[in-house]
């Protein structure tokens, strides 16, 4: 089965995993980068905001035959979300979530006002006029976390110590959100659903070193309240449209006060998602058991070429307590450009 | 030949490259490195300014037969340059300036007063009290560049865009340091010299990629004004105490105005060195044949047990233009602790 991958970049670990299960096809905007020779087969496409690209990834599709897409760039979920139909009219399943989720991930105002909806225990984001109500001298507990709320990685965050930090940065930083600050130990939780939303597997894992928004050290921790607070938002993300594939939520769980508070979700494959598979977690085969159901829908004429898989045995696969440490490798080429 | 290197954290490449001519040990003051198992031995020894830490290194140099001691931590060279004599008692040879030149690369301030004392073209760095005079309203080009005088990689860097954020700036970065900004091209120059300040190798590359601070994409340029610029910079660096070993150097070259500009110098081995590596610069060999001579010169009985070594053939050795594109690797181990 040929799976697709977008922005591959410096994916080398993910394609290598999803190899074990696939032929792995991908694309990135630009020639130079690392992935390219690791894939079974890399084409060129303009950005995805450029003219051409929807139908130069559907070039790629037809001719590699491609059953699973998996875009890895968050700009690019929009564009695809909308082209759904014209994937799936050849035969190309997103492995993306619908429109409504990814919306909520993608603008962390929106994250903010579903954790609120759903009372999912999350960092209080304060509100334009509270924000200035505390410039202005009302009491408040620093520091405070100032981000862009379109903003990825751990991009252009700041923490405000005072008052004088808070109305500087408020103003530096482009489309800004504040919030309280969330304590305890850090939590990513690598996560991937079915095409009904139903959650496969659930790896937590703890964040022991980031660089640049990039994990360099980080142990799966098997934490139980975190497990099921995950299993809990999810609910709550599938009543607000579908969620499908690789999810990254981040949360901090404080042991002295027994309190989660989670503060992103992202719709795709983590950077620190190697560390999953490596515990245990087979997504590529999980993956293409929801392919192999999709495409035996697909043949049986069902409506949306979709056949429920039963995915029980990944569920039940044990996950173990392994820690990933990081180094940088590199692949040179010759440098006449 | 055998070789210590401390503080090897995530440095795998450079082990590699090492290993083509020496044994190679490594120590860290942490077990949870990726790099121990890539080491031909490993141990765990004190933080630099723990208590401990040089009769630590001492006792593994005596264990296992070390020649050459390289050290890779800023922070270390103030301790090892003092301990200078007792490593050389035992027969090791500190591949490391002396401490005159340390001090100069740590501090960007002693830099800044470096250049400006051998005229090595510069960015202008801007007095507390002109800092003072621009804030307070006079004529000023923005954007100014504030950063920490003591601080390592890209950590606290910021451009201040207007006289509002230079204000900010000065006052929330520590020890805070403003200069004008260079522009064009930005290159790193990988330098290796002998134990009398010769330059073996002198191998610029563009930076195409930077993630905090270590870079992910960066090609091997031989610019013939940033290699002489280097070269007399070395001249200049040699006249305040003696260089040695690898050094990094970053500049940058404005092709329209044919203006070379210099902002920092690194006594050491930067993150991106093991392009030079690959691009033909032989580092080891080079090092291995440094070490030969010390080791016959102190066998000849010569003051210093030092020989000077013939380097002609190394510093002929073609240097390749090649790219190199970097991703992450992991290495994974069982979670107890």
């Amino acid at each position: 089965m040929n799976l697709l991958l977008t922005s591959i970049g410096k994916r080398i670990e993910l394609i290598g995993h999803l190899k074990t299960s696939f032929r792995v096809i991908g694309v990135d905007a630009s020639t130079e980068n690392p992935a390219k020779s690791f894939a079974d087969a890399f084409y060129r496409v303009p950005r995805c905001r450029e003219e051409g690209y929807v139908e130069a990834l559907l070039a790629v599709c037809e001719e590699e035959k491609v059953s699973l897409l998996v875009p890895l760039y968050e700009p690019e979920f929009e564009i695809l979300n909308a082209a759904r139909d014209k994937f799936e009219e050849i035969g190309v399943k997103l492995v993306l979530s619908g429109e409504p989720v990814t919306e909520i991930c993608n603008d962390k105002r929106k994250t903010a006002a579903f954790f609120k909806r759903y009372d999912i225990p999350a960092p209080e984001t304060l509100s334009d006029s509270e924000v200035e109500a505390v410039i202005g001298g009302e009491q408040a507990e620093f520091p405070l976390i100032v981000k862009p709320a379109d903003g990825m990685g751990s991009e252009g965050i700041f923490f405000a110590e005072n008052r004088r930090e808070l109305e500087f940065f408020y103003g530096y930083v482009e489309n800004a959100l504040v919030q309280r600050c969330a304590r305890g130990k850090e939590y990513t939780i690598d996560v991937l659903c079915d095409f009904y939303g139903q959650p496969v597997y659930i790896v937590p894992r703890i964040r022991l070193e980031v660089r640049s928004g990039e994990v360099t050290k980080s142990r799966v921790d098997l934490q139980r309240r975190v497990m099921e607070g995950t299993e809990g938002l999810l609910r709550s993300l599938n009543r607000e449209g579908r969620v499908c594939g690789p999810m990254t939520i981040q949360c901090f769980w404080e042991e002295s006060e027994q309190r989660l508070q989670f503060i992103e979700i992202n719709p795709r494959f983590g950077g620190g998602v190697p560390l999953a598979f490596a515990a245990g977690a087979d997504y590529a085969a999980a993956l293409k058991r929801m392919g192999e159901s999709f495409a035996a829908g697909a043949a049986g004429g069902s409506l949306k070429g979709e056949e429920k898989p039963d995915l029980t045995d990944f569920r039940e696969q044990e996950i173990k307590e392994l820690t990933m440490l990081r180094y940088t490798q590199a692949v040179y080429e010759d440098g006449e450009r």
